[in-house]
């Protein structure tokens, strides 16, 4: 049995910079046409010529996979002139708690004095992406207790398209449909394990993420709403990698590494669901209508057959490591 | 500023077998008088030669140090004569979530069937001490879904004394002053983190211990009853030793290793709230009266000094590695 995957995209992926880029860009790049690059490099991307920079190394550590890097800056304060310059260049500028919406209470206010630059975006029809937690809160309630910023947004912001990142909570998938512009991507781990897979037995360092794993009723509402391809949802891996070292030692980072397996794992979960015919919605078309695409057309032919997921690429552990998936890449094809 | 506290208990601990016993034994045994020796070894303590054994055992790793082990079983079901026999060598049973109480829903089933033991102990002043999780849940929600089970205990055994070990909820808490039989212990690390300490940043792994620690409104609930020396609590450290690679590795043990600093971190907690004067209280007046004690006499006294808290004890990481602590053991008189 075939599947066809018509120019998947990662519309949330993490891809380092120096020799971890060089690594695992192409780890992304060989099954996924395109996807949405973060700006948290260190410092973080916010000009154009950090941005083009950072895009041909990009291009550089994809070797001979074609694949559109799809870049954001990072939120600041910009003018019309700054935007003017930076919209055709990206895809959305990329909110962190550490800049305004950080430390609760205050976040709504830090946002209120954003809002030249908000409505400037909305304006002209470039997207914010939010990284939604407030990050001094309690772990598990970190996202829960940033929501109501997200729907303060949607209202201040009417026709400003506002993407949640990486969604883990029930409460996050029920804004989706009670706010118009509020859109969502979702992890591949996040519709697979709760806090009880991370630190309910031992503790699993590569399941450790921010924002982290929640409970069973979120990971399941989560799933429904990316079975069903939610119109307003689309796959974003947020694929972290860390070497292994920086995951099984003292002070574990967070971040889990999924690129390489996603789409195998991802058909392996929507078959389980009898969902596969959804599949190309929730890691394509939703984002190519939403976000107003034009991808390379890359075609991913996937196979039913067993796949034994490496214990690492170069040193990062993958999500699912030495487990045996039941669907491998067959073949990718450029048009 | 000197501190005397005589003949401190450590109603809750962990003292392993083979090598490690034979490593970390002396580290309790140093500052304090006695301990209740938890019998999860593998096999764990069930019958009065595995019991003697062990004893044996510990007092030769204790070397010259004066320590009594105030000694456990497993709990299973036992007839009126191996409760007879036992009576004299035990301070309590130990009920695990492996045994009777585990599987959620099931548990207070399963702690009918053994209630022929529970209404012996009960007649004979044995007391149950209660690992209370139902393991198979949420495992922030593994305490509060015990509870009932609690007090169906205490309502059905109602001269029966049942611990409830290692509490990590405010819903715990009242507990002990809703039903006359229910005690409890607190470790020391629950009285000071919460989950954020765990995995709010990186991962912690020498913070990561089952039960896992709380919210804020937990710790301040532990805390306020523990300052105040409240008359059914005890300190109990759950101190529970595992070598640095079962901890700093892809998969984390869970157990923290506080038993040789414990006194000091808790003058300096006590000091800190203004109720040094209950310490004494805590660590021992409590458990004396509460578990009919008569303890080894022995005068431990801490000095109002720096105490550089070492980084591994023969490979085990402590509480508190590399912190400096406000309090110095002074000296140890046994009288």
């Amino acid at each position: 049995m075939k599947l066809i995957l018509n120019s998947p995209l990662d519309m949330h992926l993490h891809l380092r910079d120096g020799e971890m880029l060089e690594k695992i860009a192409r780890h992304s790049a060989e099954t996924f046409a395109g996807g949405v690059i973060m700006p948290n490099t260190v410092p973080p991307i916010d000009s154009i010529s950090a941005l083009t920079q950072y895009q041909d190394a990009i291009k550089n550590a994809c070797g001979t996979h074609e694949f559109k890097a799809y870049m954001t800056v990072f939120f600041k304060e910009y003018s019309k002139k700054e935007l003017l310059g930076l919209k055709e260049h990206i895809v959305g500028i990329k909110l962190y708690p550490a800049g305004a919406t950080t430390n609760s209470k205050d976040g709504l206010e830090d946002i209120q004095s954003a809002s030249s630059t908000l409505k400037l975006m909305e304006e002209m029809g470039i997207p914010l992406l939010v990284h939604g937690e407030q990050a001094q809160d309690f772990v598990m309630d970190r996202e829960a207790n940033f929501l109501p910023i997200y729907e303060k947004l949607a209202q201040s912001f009417p026709k400003l398209m506002i993407v949640m990142e990486h969604i883990t909570t029930a409460g996050a998938v029920k804004l989706l449909d009670r706010y118009e512009n509020l859109y969502a991507t979702v992890t591949l781990q996040h519709l697979l394990i709760t806090l009880d897979d991370v630190a309910g037995g031992l503790f699993a360092p590569h399941l450790f993420c921010k924002p982290i794993a929640k409970r069973d009723e979120d990971r399941d509402a989560l799933l429904e709403v990316a079975l069903k391809a939610h119109k307003k949802l689309s796959f974003g891996s947020d694929s972290a990698p860390h070497p292994r070292h920086k995951k099984e030692c003292c002070g574990c980072a967070a971040g889990v590494f999924s690129a390489p397996i996603a789409l195998m794992r991802l058909a392996q979960l929507f078959e389980k669901h009898d969902a596969l015919d959804n599949l190309q919605a929730f890691v394509s078309d939703r984002a190519i209508e939403n976000y107003k695409l034009k991808p390379i057309q890359k075609k991913v032919t996937l196979i039913k057959k067993d796949f034994l997921v490496p214990n690492d690429y170069e040193g990062v552990v993958p999500f699912d490591a030495g487990e045996t998936l039941s669907w491998s890449l067959d073949s990718v094809v450029i048009s």
